[in-house]
């Protein structure tokens, strides 16, 4: 007897995750230990030509009541109806594994709870980083550390734009319909531009790593869309890329501090050499000092994978994973607000606004320096009006 | 009833284990669902002034012959007595950790078949890449891919001289100076500088990805201690940094080819950026495309994060894992010769040797270049002769 598996959704990742298991099925098998088969695609459109088409339904209660169906991938995307169809399953004893950070972001605690109450798992390695191992170290290999920070470049497609910027001299606009024209970006690109994305993400690696929910709404999200060409070439001047970072830290007054903003990477950071569509994410550890994970973000085959690796190890559990989980929170008063997040900052001012003792880069478009010692937030803030500053960013540690 | 652990040995690795699990014994515990307590510590010294000096023993027997003890943490490194302690107390059931890669690489599918006969867990994240999370990754999150090519930085001590050599125009015999004058290399740097560590931890890799047990004797190796200072100059004219990159990867015959050389690594690719004492092991799939994982390979804090990760999951497991294994190999007729390892190659020649297509750099030492074309190592050692060549080093791809 095989384990069936349902696949909500023929998108993207789950027709990606049809085909990568019906390749390598027989090594999957082997590392799950059991026979595995796709025994329902759920879609409301028609797919006549795919090899696959015998196994399609529009009705989810067809997956929901056979018992035979003990693990679902659920690769459609949006909260609803995702949330309303995974809590079923849960309900019913059936794993779940998603590559659904929308529903993962607003949903998380929920669907964990029911989980652990109905004996059976809520995965979702592939909502985060896609192709990237990052949940499951997370919570796994590195379960010995006190993590006190995480910082990443979680969203691909503003990655792939800040680096034409950068090596092309590329203006924002353009590379953004490059992007576009390339399918790295939607028509409608606000999700990843505006950072709404790498906000959903960071939201799930907070919770994960601190132990209660964060919402999107409750992060200081700032996008790319501002960026502009002459403050990617003054940073490479100063020796540092510009980067969307989502990160997270804890503050020594027990809140933490998750933001997403565009940074400055110093050339010595490993993370300044993440170009293209690649997403990285770096842990500070009290043991392991510091760690980065590399790899595709996004993409049809490396999220497959990451949904694939979870259904894995759906298979090969018989209860509740209890470490990978977090507590609901009832309100956001763990959470700082962004007017504490200290470090140094990016400032590019009229000329002659700048302070004598920086290392400073004129230009057409100002002058743009770093400041020598950190500042909060709100420092720089009052810093950036009194120097009529025309940008200013963080810059990472 | 709290879980009994026993670490062997009291090192650097031995003592940090020690000194993590008091420092985070809540949260591990937590991450365990067990409460957790060390009960001996096994090593020949005394150590009078230690804050556990009651847990010290000098004979394995207390340990092996102590039912409560279930879990145990091998950090004294080298093949015995590590190999007779691990695989007597892997056949009375208790599950073993260990750091020590010299074990794992001569003796790795042993253990593994004895933890499977007596239904307990041999783990050994710690024995590569120290802190970073590469074993679990491997054959959990990314079980979906068919890996064909992992390559890694697996050794600090050589990536510090190396890059010593890069940023401060240091030698190679002040910069080892300095590296043992800092503690990153051994009175007898031989194990480090010509490749037999990194050898080792490739040999593990291969052994898990590959499924069959590779011998350190089966594999290439070669070290650094050739490296001129020149070689590295013209490598970087030519965008390239140098590092000792071991390697595995599964030819069209299927035959696999793991090999240890100094390697020409161009600065698109991120393991380029990889410096100081930090190592980093990129992984090929067809589902992931690449990924990295990236981190401290060495050290007290470092490597006793990977050993409680393996200790952690020991304690939350009731059954072997199985699929973290391999089969011994009888022969080594599976892994090719080295001289079927195909790149681009990196030469440097006697002036007007060079062939005339080529982009070459000119400098004191002669000519440097690297081939449009990909060539057999066989190929690149007739191509060596034929121009007389200083020295000669494969491209990564």
């Amino acid at each position: 007897m095989s384990v069936k598996i349902a696949v909500l959704g023929h998108g993207v990742v789950g027709s990606g995750v049809c085909e990568l298991f019906y390749k390598n099925k027989k090594s999957i098998e082997k590392r799950a230990g059991e026979e595995m088969d796709i025994k329902y695609i759920l879609d409301l459109r028609d797919f006549p030509d795919s090899p696959y088409k015998e196994k399609f339904t529009k009705n989810f209660d067809d997956i929901l009541n056979d018992d035979e169906v003990t693990s679902v991938a659920e690769c459609m995307g949006g909260v609803e109806p995702a949330f309303t169809f995974v809590k079923s399953c849960l309900e019913k004893g059936k794993s779940v594994s998603t590559s659904n950070k929308e529903l993962v972001a607003e949903k998380g605690d929920i669907l964990l709870r029911t989980a652990k109450e109905h004996n059976c798992n809520f995965f979702f390695e592939a909502s985060v980083g896609g192709a990237i191992p990052i949940i499951r170290p997370l919570h796994k290999c590195l379960a010995a550390n006190d993590i006190d920070k995480v910082a990443g470049i979680l969203n691909g497609t503003t990655n792939f734009i800040l680096t034409k910027m950068y090596n092309d001299n590329m203006p924002f606009d353009e590379a953004l319909a490059l992007a576009q024209s390339l399918g790295y970006a939607e028509k409608d690109p606000t999700a990843d531009v505006e950072g709404h994305d790498a906000c959903r993400k960071i939201c799930i690696i907070s919770s994960l790593v601190f132990g209660r929910h964060v919402y999107p709404k409750s992060v200081y999200t700032k996008g790319i869309s501002d960026i502009q060409l002459c403050d990617v070439e003054a940073a490479d001047v100063l020796g540092c890329s510009v980067k969307l970072i989502a990160s997270v830290r804890r503050l020594e007054n027990g809140k933490i501090l998750p933001t997403v903003m565009p940074t400055l990477v110093p050339y010595e950071n490993i993370m300044s050499g993440v170009s293209d569509v690649f997403n990285a994410v770096l842990v500070y550890g009290d043991g392991i000092d510091q760690a980065m994970f590399y790899g595709r973000g996004a993409g049809k085959l490396p999220t497959a994978s990451a949904v694939l690796g979870d259904v894995i190890e759906t298979v090969k559990r018989t209860s509740t994973e209890s470490a990978q989980t977090w507590e609901p929170s009832s309100d956001d008063s763990f959470i700082a607000s962004h007017e504490e997040y200290v470090s140094r900052w990016y400032f590019r001012v009229p000329d002659g606004k700048q302070p004598s003792d920086a290392g400073s880069y004129r230009h057409d478009d100002g002058v743009s320096f770093i400041t020598d010692k950190p500042f909060s937030f709100a420092q720089a803030m009052d810093m950036a009006k009194e120097m009529n500053a025309f940008a200013f960013m963080p810059v990472m540690d």
